[in-house]
């Protein structure tokens, strides 16, 4: 009985073979590479820096290697599979479920993946081309297309029979595929109805109707939703006309909702969930520097109008002390009504029908807490500068900037998904934008009408 | 067929039913709550705001209650059943799967609980009392107990006869679970092989024994993990004498990654993943308060560093309107290794055995950047101000903040993640502390040594 591993295994399993690595010992990281998982090997090198990645693929038995392959992602099996020919790659992808080979053949180059189709069975090429005919992040795409169909009107007896003529049945199959004479899907018979149900029965009589089937060209994240919202372990995919294609299976979505989760992640952070941690400096450098540009932008911007100010802060240096506090507040609060939105969004909590609600609440939300901590500030501002005024200024300001904060942080997140940018990856940089030129102005603003 | 729903239909239904709700025609909504899905009623109920969602509640059908219940929240499944008596509750949930059973008997008040065990069947109630002896978060609190054990010595046509006694099977049943006398796991026979396999073969020949046993005390992210790497559906779970308690399925491990991922993105904005996008706006508050306070202590400390150098603002005001560049950029770029570093923990790609490359391979990419960044604001500052050494303090400051973003951002989540501290929550407010302190000492430090 083999136990699944900690993360913690993870890292000391990583130690030790890096220190293998280091030392050249390539027999005994053969031996370790041996005694894991190809589940576990694949983790394995995508927790190491290119050089030792290639090195490690190298070191994998050449039997192991397809089992391996399908447990990386895809740019990496991409690129592990770059200086095969056809024929390797072909019997390399020979155990992997149609969709998933249909994903790697896509990051192959294009003469590559046309002479791995050409040499693929009559059967296979169909099925593995109709995947291709979708876009990769819709129900089309992610669907596997070998699935076991039957007909409704034979009795179960029969369809035990016909099972039995089969080698082996498709990886988590729990459900058969009930089509009529045009293809079209009109039912699933769950195999556990199959187990108990009189054989005499009719696959009509025993199958479900109320499952759900999903269209071909709905959205991978849609896809994901509704797997989420009912529970479901594998639905049927049908074209416009509800002519069954294939069925999408748990293990994808799973990986479309990591991938989507990780993108809101990333995104906030300006970057994507394709980014490498493991990377060449080089390439992390380029990406990185185009984000920083923006952001640098952003500060110029708040240079600016803090510029406009010269003359007041000149003569009040303290302001020049205190200004950083209000457009950080400011910040911070917009920060979690924008992320608070992003996540609502993503699981289809908050659009149009309760944007304005949220709004609002979130303005109340924000002005509660901007006379509490205006408060504070206030009081902590007239004591250290000994200026009742300057407290009132700062006090005042933060009010407006945290009501501005929760306003941009509440709207802005639908603003861009209608002028179809991501919200997630340049909510953050507007809505600073915003709270710190509110921030400076307000503040700076209200200090040169009552200094000067 | 019914087809999926998307999130811009649940818009629209939302938009129909706040109406609805508004004008009190109250029969037009339950005869569109009628017309949805349970999963889809839960989704709408948890997309309103509090009032309205004790008035959908009441106005779903009786008979409809139970299965509403299985797909909305813990906690608000408890707020409906606040009220009801011992005989209610229990015939609401009676649909349950074991695991959920547990979950909301534990949201329940101490007395309330007890009192549903007691009424009881001795079976059910034993399956449940297994669960509730294991944390909520391990895979003995995420296990299901209701399953189906066979042992290795009968014959696959008994097993066949043996499924034929019963009504029904487990929802999601894929493997039937083998034990040997004395209760141990010793494989699993997937339903598929038990459909193709010659019915005279043993059991014991047909189970696949390299089935991995999760222990019930294993954490529920490695779990996740787990079930992630492996692409599995379902998992079988053993006691630490390896005696099966229950099985795990893939519904519920979404639920972890989910809520996984809702955390670090949630807690990077320091907010928790329970946080209700519809709570009360005094809730929200005082949620939000303490957050905004911590950070407030962070400025200040920003603004105690800029007040040591109010001697050189007074001289030189243009450093005012420069320094919050070097603060942001620094903020900016180390917020990004933050978040890659917090995720790559998250997938266990990162860890002891990498965290040193990768701080050196991020502050290489930090000095990167710093070159070419601080040559761009360098020159900007220099011509704006008319002042070369100005450029050369800001550019010289900027270089030295991204480097120590860099760093911090790469070496802070393991390090608290060593001390107990979440780095998701607490990671963003101690590198801002960081980027602001050295951002800001940095610059006008290098400012006085010049001007004065």
């Amino acid at each position: 009985m083999a136990k699944s591993q900690t993360s913690h295994e993870t890292q000391d399993q990583l130690h030790a073979f890096l220190d293998a690595l280091h030392s050249g010992a390539f027999d005994e990281i053969r031996r370790m590479l041996r005694g894991m998982s190809p589940a576990e090997v694949a983790r394995l090198i995508e927790s190491t820096p290119l050089r030792a990645r290639n090195l490690l693929w190298q070191l994998i038995d050449k039997e192991d290697e397809g089992e391996v392959l399908q447990y990386v992602n895809e740019e990496l099996a991409a690129h592990f599979l770059r200086h095969r020919n056809t024929e390797d790659i072909v019997s390399l992808v020979e155990g992997f479920d149609t969709d998933d080979f249909a994903d790697l053949l896509q990051e192959l180059p294009k003469t590559v993946m046309r002479q791995v189709l050409d040499s693929l069975d009559d059967q296979n090429r169909y099925r593995i081309e109709t995947i291709l005919g979708y876009p990769e992040d819709t129900a089309g795409g992610l669907m596997d297309t070998d699935i076991i169909t039957i007909r409704p009107d034979i009795s179960l007896d029969v369809v035990l029979r016909y099972l039995r003529r089969h080698e082996s049945l498709p990886d988590t199959t729990d459900n058969l595929h009930v089509v009529n004479r045009t293809g079209q899907f009109v039912g699933i018979l769950p195999l556990t109805k199959l187990l108990i149900k009189d054989p005499g029965m009719s696959v009509r009589e025993a199958m479900n109707t109320d499952a759900k089937a999903i269209p071909a060209s709905t959205p991978a994240r849609e896809v994901a939703q509704t797997f989420e919202r009912e529970d479901l372990v594998t639905a049927p995919v049908v074209d416009d006309n509800g002519v069954l294609l294939g069925r999408i299976t748990i293990d994808d979505v799973v990986d479309v909702i990591l991938e989507g989760a990780d993108h809101s992640l990333m995104s906030m952070a300006g970057m994507d969930e394709d980014e490498d941690t493991f990377a060449p400096v080089w390439k992390t450098t380029r990406r990185r520097a185009v984000w920083l540009g923006i952001n640098l932008l952003t500060a110029f911007l708040a240079s600016y109008m803090i510029g406009l100010f010269e003359g007041t802060l000149e003569k009040v240096v303290a302001l020049a002390v205190l200004m950083p506090i209000v457009a950080s507040m400011g910040g911070i609060a917009g920060n979690q009504t924008l992320t608070l939105v992003i996540r609502g969004m993503a699981l289809g909590h908050v659009g149009s029908a309760n944007v304005r609600w949220l709004i609002s609440k979130e303005m109340a939300v924000g002005f509660l807490n901007g006379i509490l901590w205006s408060a504070v500030v206030g009081t902590i501002a007239t004591l250290w500068f000994n200026d009742i005024m300057l407290g009132a200024v700062l006090a005042t300001a933060m009010i407006i900037n945290l009501l501005i904060a929760a306003m941009a942080g509440a709207s802005l997140p639908m603003l861009l998904d209608k002028m179809g940018i991501d919200p997630a990856l340049s909510g953050g940089v507007i809505l600073t934008t915003v709270t710190d030129v509110v921030g400076f102005c307000s503040f700076l603003g209200l200090a040169t009408l009552y200094y000067t």
